[in-house]
This record gives structure tokens, C-alpha cells and sequence, in this order.
């Protein structure tokens, strides 16, 4: 800039000299008066406890956020709020003060988001906001990994498989998980059925009570005979299916295969758990490179979708005798 | 300030008005230059990949960070950087520029954390830094919830209970929690022995190597005779451990009572692992009470002890045959 305003070289070499030898550090708001950029990613958390941040699911999402808005040369401010309002609220002032340039908004972590939110002249993205009418949205195709993971079943032999989800009067919690489900095991000519069990309330965030609440719910169900695998709609399914199998005496996987999905449980689980990663860290390190294409003027996708992929584990092997 | 100022009731009132009829918002950073307060904690996160926040031990501290610092009118930014001497030029920069008004920094996620650090003007906290001088630290004490721990068992009738921990060349890694398992096993009068396991390279980070190389160091050393439950240094031997004795035909508890350390995959594991709570959330609020008494212009104490406790879940019982 001094070069712009005609300052002799030999001028400018002066001035950073002393700024260096006095210890001269510019004053951060200063700066940002000047150049209106604070160079700082908003991360809204909602209605945030100490649960939120705690749930290794938004923990993973976070650390791809963190390490993909170092790298573009930005930091990250955690915005949360007392309720949902006033999280909104906040991320709000926080845009229209330019204390930050753009905020990233789960969308799961609100019973919804307005639209003022997204009338905001600095960029909005939201992750899993498509009910939202959010301008860019960042989530999650669950299709490829449970592609892989049907073709996994069917390569060792599998021929009936069964998807336990959950259902509140047969509607599904994410249906498009069971919709590729179906898909999958059409296109390996594999025999799938559903089960489909009432959704724990506060499921994410206190793993005993959901997974005691699921291991009931599975206990009292109807298990359909023949089956040699099941996926599950997630992780915390799976682990309460491999307790309720270890309580009957059946063998994973000699008697039956078990497969998750999110991959946040697995590997603490026995046997360790072939799951379907939801890929978190990259679907923060993608919400992150949105929010710096539309900073830079460009204009990325309204939608960008994050293929999952197989884990594969000990939880998975040839048919055996089912339950 | 106005009223400071003598500027009459009614002018101030117009001002307000207007600025309300003109949806006139102060721009943050202006305010901050006036104040000199960002209302901002920083939280260096190391050399963070991915990885770091997506840990949930991390994640679980900045739950309790994030909440704490809202609840105190504060936000936080997160500061990491490409190597751990880049992380901390980055946090030095924050603090001395203003942008942040103080500093939490877990000393687990460097090398080490220099003097310079502690010569801010602004307060820095450290989490888990005895060893590094630093002026305000913020950890764990074991002894609470260890103690708890082995009194279980000997209210069960556990009369010989063995420490699983790691250490090289006879060191444990945090001796503290050894020492408590043997001052609580005394004090209830129970044989309390070693066994002590190398300690797997980047084991937070890599769950399933982490498990595997506990489990093949567990494979090979030899367990006393008599032991009825074992008390692990954390949760991922006490996994190791579960895993193990599956794999043996050894019943938990029926035949061995098995404890953890940390509550972090105990939830998820089979049978549920009963485990000394490491208090993670609360070590983030802690940070910010110390932080904010800081900027009130108090003096914190140099060592904020958070107390541990247990968990009680399904993994200990009556004694049993043992191993």
C-alpha cells in the first residue's frame, strides 16, 4: 500500500526498521477498521451446554472447520447462546457488528433457521440446512458408503440382509440412509428388510440412556428370520445390537454381521464395528472452503454433497446361523 | 458514559431513537479500540490437524470452555496453527495485538510452553502445566474418583485388585494415578499390584492402532494369579482389556471386575465400562473461571484442582474366579 501512495523504498525500509527495533505490533481492530475483514469464520452452536461441543460428533465437525480456516488464513469464533434464539441473535450482532466475515450454521442444532439469518449481506453456510432454504448447504451423501457396505456383505456371501432404523409410525428418521439401503441391495439381488424402532428422545447426547433405550426398544421387536447381516442407521444401534446379541449368546460375527454408521462408537465397541464414516472432519473442512469462495466473490454451489465411506472392522464376516 | 458527559436525558433519548429508527449497529471492532475489550478467549489448539478437536477428550473441554466463556459474556476463537512453534507465534500474536483478551493453552498439545508465553500482560491459563511454570493451571486430581473407585471394590468383596497402566523401563506415565490406587487400596486393606504395558506412539489420535498395540502388549505380559478386578489408567486399555478377555472366554464381571479411566469410550463398550469420570467439561469451566477472575483484576490461584469421580456401569460386580 505504501508503494501505491509513492513512498520513496528507501522510506518504507526506514519505517519497518524502527516498527521492528521498538517491537511495533499493529492493533488488530485497527486494522480490521481499515480493511473491513476481521479474518474470522463464526461457528454458531446453538442452544450450547457443555454438551454440544461435547458430542464427538460436533467435536469432529469442529476440528475440520479449525484446521481448514487455519490453513485459509482465517480463525474460528464459537458463538453460542443461552436458547436457540438467543444463539441466532447472537450470530446476528456478530455479522452485523463485522466481528466476523461469515458464519457456519448446523442446522441440526436448531428447531429451525430463519431466513433473516441468510438475508445477511456477509456469507451464510449452512451444514444439513436443505429444509432450510439456506443459500449454500454442506451435508452429508450417505449413498456410497452404504453402497460399499452392501457390496462388502454380498462379496462375503450374504444373501438376506436387514436394515434397524429408526421410525416413529413408519416414517424414518433420514430416510435416504434406508432408501440406498434398498437400492444397494436390489443391485446385488440381496433379500433386504426393515426394522424400524422408536427413536430415544436426547439421543445424542447421553449415549447410556439412548443406548439402554434402543436395547429395549430391539429386545421387544420382532426379528425377521433368515437374516445373516444387519446395517444399522447408526453406531449407537449397532453397539446396543452387539450388547443384546452378547446377552443372547450370539457370536459377531461368526453368527451375524453387524455394520454401523457415523463411525463415532465403533472402534471402542467388541468387536470392533465395521461402520459407514460420516466423514465429519471433511464436511467441515468443506463448509470452511465455501464460506472462503463466496469471501473471495466467487459463487460456490447452493449444495455440495460429502460421498461417506466403509470402514471395514471385525464385525463382518461369511453367513453364519443368524440370530 | 453520556451521563458522564452531561449530556442531557432528552438528548441521549433522541440519539437512541434515531439510532433505533435508522437500525444503526456499532461496528465491533471501533467499540473494541475505544474499551480495549474483545470479550474474546483464545484457545490454542496446538498443531491442530483434523485431529486435535475431533478428539473427544478436547472436544469435551472446549464444551465446558465454550459454555462457560458465553455464560461470562465471552466468546472464543480457536487458534491453531501448522506446527506447534507455529501455534504458539499465532497465539502470542492474538494476545498482543488485542484481538484476544487472554489465553487458555492445554500443555498437553506441545512440547512445551515457554516463559515468553507468561510474560503477556494479559492473563494466560494453562490446563494440565504444572511442569512449565505456568502462572495459572487448571487439572485434574485422580485421587477422588480412584479412591471411589477401589472402594467399590472392596464393597463388593474384592480382596486382590491389580493397576493396569503404561510406563517404559518401570516409569508410569502420570504416576499419580498409580500412587492413588495404592494409597486407596491400603486404606481398604486389599493386595494391590502392577502391571505396566509400553505405551503406543500418537495414541489419542488413532483409536484402532492404539487398541491393537494395548491389546498385543496385553497378550504377552504376564497377569498375577488371584486378581478379581483390575483398575486401568484409561478407558482405551480398559477396551483393550474387555476385548481380551473375550477373546479368552473370560466373563466381565462375572468372572473379572474391569474399571476404566477417563470416561470417554466406557459408554460404548460391552458390558458398559465403569470408569473414573476425568470431569473434561468441567476442566474447560474452571479455565474460564480462572481467566475471567484474571481480567476482573484478581488473583486466581496458581493450581485449580478439578476433582474426579466414578461412573458405575456394568463392568464390576461380586468377585469372581478371575483371569
Amino acid at each position: 500500500r505504501a508503494v501505491e501512495l509513492r513512498i520513496s523504498a528507501a522510506c518504507i525500509a526506514r519505517v519497518r526498521a524502527a516498527a521492528k527495533a521498538l517491537g511495533y505490533r499493529g492493533n488488530y481492530h485497527a486494522s480490521t477498521l481499515a480493511t473491513g475483514r476481521s479474518y474470522t469464520i463464526g461457528l454458531t452452536t446453538g442452544a450450547g451446554g457443555p454438551g454440544i461441543l461435547a458430542v464427538d460428533y460436533w467435536g469432529a465437525i469442529l476440528g475440520g472447520i479449525g484446521h481448514a480456516a487455519r490453513q485459509g488464513g482465517y480463525d474460528v469464533l464459537l458463538a453460542g447462546g443461552s436458547s436457540c434464539e438467543d444463539a441466532l441473535d447472537h450470530a446476528m450482532q456478530l455479522l452485523e457488528t463485522g466481528r466476523i466475515d461469515a458464519l457456519v450454521a448446523p442446522r441440526q442444532l436448531f428447531r429451525t433457521l430463519p431466513a433473516t439469518l441468510f438475508a445477511s449481506r456477509r456469507p451464510v453456510v449452512t451444514i444439513g440446512g436443505h429444509d432450510v432454504g439456506s443459500p449454500h448447504d454442506v451435508r452429508l451423501d450417505p449413498g456410497p458408503g452404504i453402497a460399499e457396505a452392501v457390496a462388502h456383505l454380498a462379496a462375503l456371501g450374504h444373501r438376506s440382509v436387514l436394515w434397524i432404523g429408526f421410525g416413529r409410525g413408519g416414517k424414518a428418521t433420514l430416510p435416504e440412509r434406508r432408501a440406498a439401503f434398498r437400492v444397494a441391495a436390489r443391485a446385488h439381488g440381496l433379500t433386504g428388510r426393515d426394522l424400524l424402532i422408536a427413536e430415544p428422545e436426547s439421543l445424542r447426547n447421553q449415549i447410556d440412556e439412548g443406548l439402554a433405550a434402543i436395547r429395549a426398544a430391539l429386545a421387544s421387536a420382532t426379528w425377521p428370520a433368515g437374516v445373516t447381516a444387519v446395517c444399522c442407521f447408526n453406531d449407537m444401534i449397532a453397539v446396543a445390537v452387539l450388547e443384546l446379541l452378547r446377552d443372547r449368546g450370539v457370536r459377531v460375527p461368526r453368527d451375524l454381521s453387524v455394520i454401523g454408521f457415523d463411525d463415532l462408537l465403533g472402534a471402542a465397541a467388541s468387536p470392533p464395528l465395521t461402520t459407514v464414516s460420516h466423514c465429519l472432519a471433511e464436511i467441515g473442512t468443506t463448509a470452511v472452503q465455501v464460506v472462503l469462495e463466496a469471501l473471495a466473490g466467487g459463487k460456490p454451489p447452493a449444495v455440495s454433497l460429502v460421498p461417506s465411506r466403509l470402514v471395514v472392522r471385525a464385525s463382518t464376516g461369511a453367513p453364519g446361523t443368524g440370530v
